[in-house]
């Protein structure tokens, strides 16, 4: 197992971690004076500098991506929202590449309108099968361009509005589906805060190995967790068994970095300086 | 399936659903009144009425159990707890006894001192060794007594401070260890609230069958919902596909009642009239 105890090159922010103290800009210029040589940012924090504006930053700073976030929400009412989600999914893997990410991770999505507490309809079986159908014509596209495609399993506390692919179990039945032959191409992303619960999280850790492994995101479970979205904690102010997932990870073939995702109304308050430096500190300490 | 459009006679109400409206004695007066012929009663509600006051009213009014609640908590952060805990699982068996309870339902338990905010340790390996134990212990004197114990899986939101157990797949896979004769003194609580999104659920309803499906609750799951512990909605209010999943209930071989078990600070603002009327509406309507 690789010991971040002493540097932090295996370390990479989520942009939305500090999206609400800056912009995209500042968070690059922010990282690599810390030494933290890569992101993962969101398409509106992209949009709002401009694409080729970070793709130039990132190789200024020499910057490189984790992954990119994000695809998906694939279901949809009709089939024009269903064709609009198809042709939203082929811009981000465009701009995936664009940046030079090394995948597009996907929020699948769930019942559409559920997110604005509107639902157009409650089959979740439904759902899923609109999102086997959204990754299968979106992975066609990612494969000429070379764009791995991560599933990313949410929390199952989000699976009316933001993801109805809940386990990691589920995640690799569909990509064992998609791609059987495991050619890379399509792969999980493993968020610590949606999977650390689940009985068989080491079992479908070894099971996805390391051609399925395209990403790992880490923060905190919080006792008590008081918001189903914004209370995420930083990595050792909670439950999860940092060190021990990551041994996981790592034997399963596991070699890439170790990205900090927290959506935290508590973080988004504190200076980005102090975030980030946080992050540094916990990354060797607890990750 | 069962028509419950015309009555209501497998309407059983779980009695948290209007504590804070009233005390146990008035909730099943109400309840008779109103030709419900089962309620779930909590311990803490029977206690302050006392059990044998509370016995004699269930015998005078004609009420049955759908199932008492509830025993469990059984991980603790020493010998001296782990004890305490089997003791007291031992005073809720035979209090289920004294109701003539079908079922002691379990919630568990998980890292012990989490629902305080200060886990006394992480592992939750350890917590479900603990909890495998404590179930094994407590099944030997439930068995002698004649008192099936049904486990709940609880949300994997719920799943630092209430229940290590977490999904239908992983409480049947502990009733075969335990109880590979599928005897029918060690089963399951299927309760909506919790498993409603499980990708597995159909097909573990149907591996789990007559002798293990001990007891089921019903409410709904809101969008948005706003608190992990008591915003549950009430049946049709939210996104579970109610009919379907009885029908999955039914066809596997369970043929008891319906139990609405809803934790809501709404619910508990409105008369507790209002909220019985309301279940009974909804029963017949949309369960």
């Amino acid at each position: 197992m690789r010991d971040f105890s002493s540097g932090h090159e295996w370390l990479s922010i989520n942009t939305a971690t500090v999206r609400k103290q800056w912009r995209l800009d500042r968070i690059i210029n922010e990282c690599a004076r810390r030494g933290i040589r890569a992101i993962a940012p969101w398409r509106d924090q992209v949009v709002a500098v401009g694409l080729q504006n970070i793709a130039r930053q990132l190789r200024d700073t020499g910057t490189v991506l984790s992954g990119y976030c994000r695809g998906g929400f694939f279901p949809a009412a009709d089939t024009a929202g269903l064709a609009a989600a198809l042709e939203d999914n082929r811009r981000a893997v465009d701009e995936a590449c664009t940046l030079g990410a090394p995948c597009l991770v996907l929020v699948v999505g769930s019942l559409p309108g559920a997110l604005q507490g509107q639902p157009a309809y409650h089959d979740i079986a439904r759902a899923r099968r609109e999102v086997r159908e959204g990754i299968a014509t979106t992975l066609e596209y990612a494969r000429q361009v070379g764009m791995p495609l991560a599933i990313e399993p949410l929390h199952p506390m989000q699976a009316a509005e933001r993801a109805c692919i809940n386990t990691l179990e589920q995640a690799l039945d569909l990509c064992d589906t998609l791609d059987p032959a495991r050619s890379g191409a399509l792969g999980v992303a493993v968020d610590l805060y949606h999977v650390w619960w689940d009985p068989k999280l080491a079992q479908q850790i070894t099971r996805a190995g390391r051609e399925r492994l395209l990403a790992y995101h880490v923060c905190d479970w919080l006792t008590p967790t008081r918001d189903l979205l914004n209370d995420r904690g930083m990595m050792g102010d909670g439950v999860i068994e940092l060190r021990q997932i990551r041994g996981w990870m790592e034997d399963a073939g596991y070699a890439g970095y170790a990205e900090v995702e927290i959506f935290s109304d508590h973080w988004w308050a504190q200076p980005g300086e102090v975030v980030l430096d946080t992050c540094i500190a916990r990354h060797r300490g607890v990750v």
